[in-house]
Protein backbone atom coordinates (compact mmCIF):
# COMPACT_ATOMS: atom_id res chain seq x y z
CA UNK A 1 0.00 0.00 0.00
CA UNK A 2 1.46 3.81 -0.79
CA UNK A 3 0.39 6.55 1.18
CA UNK A 4 0.25 10.03 -0.38
CA UNK A 5 -0.45 12.80 1.48
CA UNK A 6 -1.89 16.93 1.11
CA UNK A 7 -2.92 19.61 2.87
CA UNK A 8 -6.30 21.27 2.02
CA UNK A 9 -8.18 24.38 2.15
CA UNK A 10 -11.47 25.22 3.97
CA UNK A 11 -13.70 22.82 1.04
CA UNK A 12 -12.94 21.59 -2.63
CA UNK A 13 -11.88 19.50 -4.83
CA UNK A 14 -7.89 18.53 -5.24
CA UNK A 15 -7.02 17.24 -8.17
CA UNK A 16 -4.86 14.11 -7.83
CA UNK A 17 -4.34 12.50 -11.21
CA UNK A 18 -0.56 13.51 -11.83
CA UNK A 19 0.10 12.24 -8.59
CA UNK A 20 -1.67 8.84 -9.34
CA UNK A 21 0.12 8.70 -12.64
CA UNK A 22 2.94 9.22 -10.89
CA UNK A 23 3.06 6.39 -8.77
CA UNK A 24 2.03 3.96 -11.06
CA UNK A 25 5.27 4.73 -13.29
CA UNK A 26 7.82 4.70 -9.96
CA UNK A 27 6.03 1.49 -8.54
CA UNK A 28 5.53 0.42 -12.61
CA UNK A 29 1.89 -1.20 -11.79
CA UNK A 30 1.10 -2.68 -15.34
CA UNK A 31 -1.89 -4.25 -15.65
CA UNK A 32 -4.65 -4.49 -13.15
CA UNK A 33 -6.87 -2.00 -10.44
CA UNK A 34 -5.52 0.63 -8.79
CA UNK A 35 -7.87 1.18 -5.64
CA UNK A 36 -7.78 4.96 -4.43
CA UNK A 37 -8.52 5.11 -0.22
CA UNK A 38 -9.52 8.17 1.20
CA UNK A 39 -9.07 7.22 5.29
CA UNK A 40 -11.42 10.00 6.46
CA UNK A 41 -14.83 10.96 7.58
CA UNK A 42 -15.22 14.29 6.17
CA UNK A 43 -13.89 13.97 2.45
CA UNK A 44 -14.02 11.55 -0.58
CA UNK A 45 -12.45 9.93 -3.71
CA UNK A 46 -14.06 10.85 -6.86
CA UNK A 47 -13.76 10.73 -10.76
CA UNK A 48 -14.96 14.52 -11.88
CA UNK A 49 -14.83 16.52 -15.21
CA UNK A 50 -11.45 17.96 -15.64
CA UNK A 51 -11.68 21.11 -18.20
CA UNK A 52 -13.60 23.96 -16.55
CA UNK A 53 -12.83 24.68 -12.65
CA UNK A 54 -16.16 25.66 -12.66
CA UNK A 55 -17.73 22.67 -13.09
CA UNK A 56 -15.89 21.76 -9.39
CA UNK A 57 -17.17 25.05 -7.83
CA UNK A 58 -20.80 23.57 -9.23
CA UNK A 59 -20.67 19.98 -7.93
CA UNK A 60 -19.30 22.06 -4.51
CA UNK A 61 -22.61 23.98 -4.70
CA UNK A 62 -24.86 21.56 -5.61
CA UNK A 63 -23.87 18.91 -2.46
CA UNK A 64 -23.84 21.97 -0.22
CA UNK A 65 -27.40 22.39 -1.07
CA UNK A 66 -28.25 18.78 -1.44
CA UNK A 67 -27.00 17.89 2.05
CA UNK A 68 -26.73 22.00 3.79
CA UNK A 69 -25.34 22.52 7.82
CA UNK A 70 -28.07 22.32 9.85
CA UNK A 71 -29.03 23.89 13.09
CA UNK A 72 -30.53 20.72 13.94
CA UNK A 73 -28.37 18.29 13.08
CA UNK A 74 -27.26 16.40 16.80
CA UNK A 75 -23.22 15.38 16.44
CA UNK A 76 -21.61 17.63 18.89
CA UNK A 77 -18.85 19.07 16.54
CA UNK A 78 -21.40 20.43 13.70
CA UNK A 79 -20.09 18.82 10.90
CA UNK A 80 -22.06 16.41 10.01
CA UNK A 81 -23.14 18.11 6.89
CA UNK A 82 -19.39 17.00 5.93
CA UNK A 83 -19.91 13.26 6.84
CA UNK A 84 -22.87 12.96 4.85
CA UNK A 85 -20.89 14.13 1.94
CA UNK A 86 -18.30 11.91 2.22
CA UNK A 87 -20.63 8.80 2.65
CA UNK A 88 -22.53 9.74 -0.70
CA UNK A 89 -19.83 10.45 -2.49
CA UNK A 90 -17.73 7.63 -1.41
CA UNK A 91 -14.17 7.29 0.01
CA UNK A 92 -13.08 4.21 -2.23
CA UNK A 93 -12.64 3.65 -5.88
CA UNK A 94 -11.44 1.35 -8.49
CA UNK A 95 -9.62 2.51 -11.38
CA UNK A 96 -8.22 0.74 -14.25
CA UNK A 97 -4.51 0.54 -14.92
CA UNK A 98 -3.28 -1.26 -18.60
CA UNK A 99 0.22 -0.79 -19.97
CA UNK A 100 0.82 1.18 -17.14
CA UNK A 101 -1.15 3.79 -17.45
CA UNK A 102 -4.22 4.71 -15.99
CA UNK A 103 -7.56 4.32 -17.75
CA UNK A 104 -9.91 7.81 -17.59
CA UNK A 105 -11.80 9.37 -20.17
CA UNK A 106 -10.98 12.03 -22.00
CA UNK A 107 -12.42 14.67 -19.55
CA UNK A 108 -12.03 12.83 -16.34
CA UNK A 109 -10.09 13.68 -13.76
CA UNK A 110 -9.62 12.32 -9.99
CA UNK A 111 -10.28 14.45 -7.34
CA UNK A 112 -9.96 14.71 -3.80
CA UNK A 113 -12.76 16.05 -1.94
CA UNK A 114 -12.69 18.07 1.29
CA UNK A 115 -15.66 18.83 2.72
CA UNK A 116 -14.01 20.27 6.50
CA UNK A 117 -10.86 21.38 5.88
CA UNK A 118 -8.39 23.17 6.17
CA UNK A 119 -6.27 19.91 7.04
CA UNK A 120 -3.28 17.88 6.02
CA UNK A 121 -5.07 14.56 4.76
CA UNK A 122 -3.91 11.33 3.22
CA UNK A 123 -5.01 8.63 1.04
CA UNK A 124 -4.34 4.89 -0.10
CA UNK A 125 -3.50 2.78 -3.25
CA UNK A 126 -3.41 -0.02 -3.47
CA UNK A 127 -2.69 -1.96 -6.61
CA UNK A 128 -3.78 -5.56 -7.78
CA UNK A 129 -2.35 -6.74 -10.78
CA UNK A 130 -4.42 -8.85 -13.21
CA UNK A 131 -2.44 -12.19 -13.97
CA UNK B 1 -9.71 -4.21 -20.70
CA UNK B 2 -12.72 -4.73 -22.67
CA UNK B 3 -14.71 -1.73 -24.65
CA UNK B 4 -18.16 -1.53 -25.23
CA UNK B 5 -20.99 0.81 -26.40
CA UNK B 6 -24.61 2.03 -26.17
CA UNK B 7 -26.41 4.87 -27.60
CA UNK B 8 -28.42 6.37 -25.36
CA UNK B 9 -31.78 9.04 -25.52
CA UNK B 10 -31.74 12.46 -23.57
CA UNK B 11 -31.67 10.55 -19.73
CA UNK B 12 -32.24 7.24 -18.72
CA UNK B 13 -31.01 4.07 -16.92
CA UNK B 14 -30.03 1.66 -19.44
CA UNK B 15 -29.73 -2.06 -18.18
CA UNK B 16 -26.34 -3.45 -19.44
CA UNK B 17 -26.66 -6.68 -17.27
CA UNK B 18 -27.13 -8.74 -20.28
CA UNK B 19 -24.20 -7.67 -21.98
CA UNK B 20 -22.27 -7.38 -18.92
CA UNK B 21 -23.17 -11.65 -18.40
CA UNK B 22 -22.10 -12.27 -22.56
CA UNK B 23 -18.93 -10.62 -22.04
CA UNK B 24 -18.46 -13.05 -18.95
CA UNK B 25 -19.15 -15.99 -21.33
CA UNK B 26 -17.07 -14.63 -23.83
CA UNK B 27 -14.07 -13.84 -22.07
CA UNK B 28 -14.40 -17.05 -20.13
CA UNK B 29 -13.77 -15.06 -16.16
CA UNK B 30 -14.45 -17.72 -14.40
CA UNK B 31 -14.00 -16.17 -10.63
CA UNK B 32 -12.75 -12.78 -9.15
CA UNK B 33 -13.82 -9.03 -9.55
CA UNK B 34 -15.18 -6.71 -12.70
CA UNK B 35 -15.14 -3.56 -13.05
CA UNK B 36 -17.35 -1.47 -14.91
CA UNK B 37 -16.02 1.48 -15.65
CA UNK B 38 -17.69 4.79 -17.22
CA UNK B 39 -15.18 7.07 -18.90
CA UNK B 40 -17.67 10.07 -19.09
CA UNK B 41 -18.36 12.75 -16.91
CA UNK B 42 -22.44 13.05 -17.61
CA UNK B 43 -22.96 9.81 -17.07
CA UNK B 44 -22.93 6.75 -14.48
CA UNK B 45 -22.92 2.91 -13.84
CA UNK B 46 -24.49 1.62 -10.55
CA UNK B 47 -26.91 -1.07 -9.25
CA UNK B 48 -30.93 -0.86 -9.34
CA UNK B 49 -33.68 -2.25 -9.23
CA UNK B 50 -34.83 -4.08 -12.44
CA UNK B 51 -38.31 -5.72 -11.93
CA UNK B 52 -40.13 -2.39 -12.08
CA UNK B 53 -39.48 0.09 -14.80
CA UNK B 54 -41.46 2.81 -12.57
CA UNK B 55 -38.57 2.24 -10.32
CA UNK B 56 -36.06 3.78 -12.89
CA UNK B 57 -38.22 6.93 -13.40
CA UNK B 58 -38.50 7.71 -9.56
CA UNK B 59 -35.03 7.42 -9.55
CA UNK B 60 -34.35 9.82 -12.32
CA UNK B 61 -36.84 12.30 -11.12
CA UNK B 62 -35.38 11.96 -7.73
CA UNK B 63 -31.62 12.49 -8.38
CA UNK B 64 -33.42 15.99 -10.38
CA UNK B 65 -35.16 17.31 -7.54
CA UNK B 66 -32.23 16.97 -5.47
CA UNK B 67 -29.76 18.34 -8.01
CA UNK B 68 -31.47 20.06 -10.22
CA UNK B 69 -30.51 22.41 -13.07
CA UNK B 70 -29.73 26.08 -11.69
CA UNK B 71 -29.41 28.86 -13.73
CA UNK B 72 -26.81 30.71 -11.16
CA UNK B 73 -24.35 27.48 -11.81
CA UNK B 74 -21.75 28.58 -13.79
CA UNK B 75 -20.14 25.97 -15.46
CA UNK B 76 -20.66 27.75 -19.29
CA UNK B 77 -21.97 24.36 -20.76
CA UNK B 78 -25.21 24.95 -18.38
CA UNK B 79 -25.63 20.80 -18.08
CA UNK B 80 -23.42 21.08 -14.32
CA UNK B 81 -26.80 19.15 -12.82
CA UNK B 82 -25.31 16.05 -15.42
CA UNK B 83 -22.25 16.24 -13.74
CA UNK B 84 -23.02 16.20 -10.26
CA UNK B 85 -25.29 13.55 -10.84
CA UNK B 86 -22.40 11.60 -12.34
CA UNK B 87 -20.21 12.27 -9.43
CA UNK B 88 -22.53 11.11 -6.44
CA UNK B 89 -23.99 8.43 -8.83
CA UNK B 90 -20.12 7.22 -9.05
CA UNK B 91 -18.71 6.03 -12.61
CA UNK B 92 -16.89 2.65 -11.21
CA UNK B 93 -18.49 -0.24 -10.05
CA UNK B 94 -16.54 -3.78 -8.78
CA UNK B 95 -18.64 -6.86 -9.12
CA UNK B 96 -17.83 -10.61 -7.81
CA UNK B 97 -18.01 -13.30 -10.88
CA UNK B 98 -18.14 -16.77 -9.54
CA UNK B 99 -18.62 -19.84 -11.25
CA UNK B 100 -18.55 -18.17 -14.64
CA UNK B 101 -21.48 -15.90 -13.34
CA UNK B 102 -21.95 -12.24 -12.47
CA UNK B 103 -23.18 -12.28 -8.87
CA UNK B 104 -26.50 -10.16 -8.39
CA UNK B 105 -29.14 -10.21 -6.43
CA UNK B 106 -32.03 -11.37 -6.84
CA UNK B 107 -34.07 -7.74 -8.15
CA UNK B 108 -30.81 -6.27 -8.74
CA UNK B 109 -29.37 -5.21 -12.61
CA UNK B 110 -26.57 -3.14 -13.68
CA UNK B 111 -27.16 0.02 -15.23
CA UNK B 112 -25.75 2.49 -17.69
CA UNK B 113 -27.36 6.40 -16.32
CA UNK B 114 -27.19 9.17 -19.13
CA UNK B 115 -27.95 12.34 -17.71
CA UNK B 116 -26.73 14.34 -20.76
CA UNK B 117 -28.06 12.43 -23.62
CA UNK B 118 -28.13 11.89 -27.05
CA UNK B 119 -24.58 10.49 -27.31
CA UNK B 120 -23.02 7.34 -28.57
CA UNK B 121 -21.45 6.23 -25.29
CA UNK B 122 -18.90 3.68 -24.16
CA UNK B 123 -18.28 1.50 -20.65
CA UNK B 124 -15.09 -0.69 -19.90
CA UNK B 125 -14.47 -4.13 -18.67
CA UNK B 126 -11.55 -4.79 -16.73
CA UNK B 127 -11.42 -8.58 -14.80
CA UNK B 128 -9.12 -9.60 -11.77
CA UNK B 129 -9.40 -13.07 -11.87
CA UNK B 130 -9.06 -14.57 -7.80
CA UNK B 131 -6.21 -16.81 -7.72
CA UNK C 1 -17.24 -15.39 -1.56
CA UNK C 2 -18.47 -15.65 1.88
CA UNK C 3 -21.58 -14.45 3.26
CA UNK C 4 -22.92 -12.93 6.00
CA UNK C 5 -26.61 -12.31 7.54
CA UNK C 6 -28.09 -9.39 9.30
CA UNK C 7 -31.27 -8.48 10.64
CA UNK C 8 -32.32 -5.25 10.24
CA UNK C 9 -34.66 -2.62 11.92
CA UNK C 10 -36.70 0.03 10.06
CA UNK C 11 -33.98 1.68 8.95
CA UNK C 12 -30.68 2.08 10.29
CA UNK C 13 -26.52 1.92 9.75
CA UNK C 14 -25.35 -1.16 11.23
CA UNK C 15 -21.65 -1.34 12.36
CA UNK C 16 -20.57 -4.36 10.22
CA UNK C 17 -16.40 -3.74 10.94
CA UNK C 18 -16.34 -6.59 13.53
CA UNK C 19 -17.55 -9.32 11.58
CA UNK C 20 -15.44 -8.10 8.49
CA UNK C 21 -12.50 -8.46 10.55
CA UNK C 22 -13.59 -11.67 12.01
CA UNK C 23 -13.89 -13.13 8.18
CA UNK C 24 -10.39 -11.96 7.33
CA UNK C 25 -9.21 -13.61 10.36
CA UNK C 26 -10.75 -16.56 9.77
CA UNK C 27 -9.91 -16.93 6.45
CA UNK C 28 -6.48 -15.73 6.54
CA UNK C 29 -7.00 -13.22 3.96
CA UNK C 30 -3.81 -11.69 3.92
CA UNK C 31 -3.12 -8.98 1.42
CA UNK C 32 -5.35 -7.27 -1.16
CA UNK C 33 -8.63 -5.91 -2.00
CA UNK C 34 -11.88 -6.92 -0.40
CA UNK C 35 -14.68 -6.42 -1.99
CA UNK C 36 -18.11 -6.01 -0.08
CA UNK C 37 -21.31 -6.73 -1.52
CA UNK C 38 -25.26 -5.88 -0.92
CA UNK C 39 -27.52 -7.64 -2.90
CA UNK C 40 -30.31 -6.09 -2.40
CA UNK C 41 -31.89 -2.82 -4.03
CA UNK C 42 -33.12 -0.88 -0.85
CA UNK C 43 -29.77 -0.92 1.35
CA UNK C 44 -26.47 -0.03 0.52
CA UNK C 45 -22.25 -0.77 2.25
CA UNK C 46 -20.92 2.48 2.90
CA UNK C 47 -17.88 3.49 5.22
CA UNK C 48 -18.75 6.06 7.52
CA UNK C 49 -17.74 7.49 10.88
CA UNK C 50 -17.79 5.30 14.27
CA UNK C 51 -17.16 7.22 17.43
CA UNK C 52 -20.60 9.16 18.01
CA UNK C 53 -23.28 7.73 17.45
CA UNK C 54 -25.23 11.37 16.34
CA UNK C 55 -23.55 11.14 13.04
CA UNK C 56 -25.49 8.09 11.63
CA UNK C 57 -28.69 9.73 12.73
CA UNK C 58 -27.73 13.03 11.05
CA UNK C 59 -26.33 11.27 7.94
CA UNK C 60 -29.86 9.06 7.94
CA UNK C 61 -32.14 12.63 8.45
CA UNK C 62 -29.97 14.29 5.56
CA UNK C 63 -31.00 11.13 3.45
CA UNK C 64 -34.41 11.24 3.97
CA UNK C 65 -34.58 14.99 3.46
CA UNK C 66 -32.73 14.93 -0.01
CA UNK C 67 -34.42 12.13 -1.17
CA UNK C 68 -38.02 11.81 0.70
CA UNK C 69 -40.43 9.69 0.63
CA UNK C 70 -43.40 11.37 -2.37
CA UNK C 71 -46.94 10.74 -2.83
CA UNK C 72 -46.13 10.94 -6.44
CA UNK C 73 -43.43 8.62 -7.32
CA UNK C 74 -44.77 5.98 -9.68
CA UNK C 75 -43.32 2.39 -7.92
CA UNK C 76 -46.17 0.42 -7.00
CA UNK C 77 -44.41 -0.45 -3.55
CA UNK C 78 -44.42 2.75 -2.51
CA UNK C 79 -40.40 2.54 -1.29
CA UNK C 80 -38.99 4.44 -4.09
CA UNK C 81 -37.12 6.57 -1.41
CA UNK C 82 -35.10 3.01 -0.59
CA UNK C 83 -34.08 2.60 -3.96
CA UNK C 84 -33.19 5.82 -4.31
CA UNK C 85 -30.95 6.10 -1.44
CA UNK C 86 -29.54 2.98 -2.15
CA UNK C 87 -28.58 3.60 -5.45
CA UNK C 88 -26.41 6.75 -4.69
CA UNK C 89 -25.06 5.42 -1.61
CA UNK C 90 -23.81 2.59 -3.62
CA UNK C 91 -23.99 -1.28 -2.63
CA UNK C 92 -20.44 -2.25 -3.47
CA UNK C 93 -17.57 -1.04 -1.88
CA UNK C 94 -13.71 -2.16 -2.52
CA UNK C 95 -11.29 -2.41 1.00
CA UNK C 96 -8.00 -2.62 1.49
CA UNK C 97 -6.48 -5.70 3.64
CA UNK C 98 -2.98 -5.66 4.87
CA UNK C 99 -1.20 -7.70 6.84
CA UNK C 100 -4.17 -9.81 7.78
CA UNK C 101 -5.99 -6.33 8.99
CA UNK C 102 -8.44 -4.06 7.50
CA UNK C 103 -7.28 -0.83 6.67
CA UNK C 104 -9.66 1.79 7.74
CA UNK C 105 -9.10 5.35 9.24
CA UNK C 106 -8.89 6.04 13.36
CA UNK C 107 -12.96 7.30 12.66
CA UNK C 108 -13.64 4.97 10.11
CA UNK C 109 -16.83 2.22 10.44
CA UNK C 110 -17.92 -0.04 7.73
CA UNK C 111 -21.83 -0.37 7.38
CA UNK C 112 -24.87 -1.66 5.96
CA UNK C 113 -27.76 0.62 5.49
CA UNK C 114 -31.42 -0.48 5.81
CA UNK C 115 -33.83 1.92 3.99
CA UNK C 116 -37.01 -0.05 3.98
CA UNK C 117 -36.37 -2.82 6.82
CA UNK C 118 -37.25 -4.59 9.22
CA UNK C 119 -35.87 -7.55 7.04
CA UNK C 120 -33.44 -10.03 6.93
CA UNK C 121 -30.68 -8.92 5.34
CA UNK C 122 -27.36 -10.61 3.22
CA UNK C 123 -23.97 -9.06 2.23
CA UNK C 124 -21.05 -11.31 0.28
CA UNK C 125 -17.87 -10.55 0.62
CA UNK C 126 -15.15 -11.41 -2.23
CA UNK C 127 -11.09 -11.06 -1.75
CA UNK C 128 -8.79 -10.98 -4.59
CA UNK C 129 -5.53 -11.40 -3.34
CA UNK C 130 -2.61 -9.53 -4.65
CA UNK C 131 0.25 -11.44 -5.74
Amino acid sequence: MIKCNLVTGSEGMYNITSELKAQIEKHQMKDGILVVYCPHTTASIVVSENVDIDVKADILSALSEAFPKKENHLHYEGNSYAHIRSTVSGVSLPLIVENQKLVLGQFQGVYFMEFDGPRTREYFLKFIASN
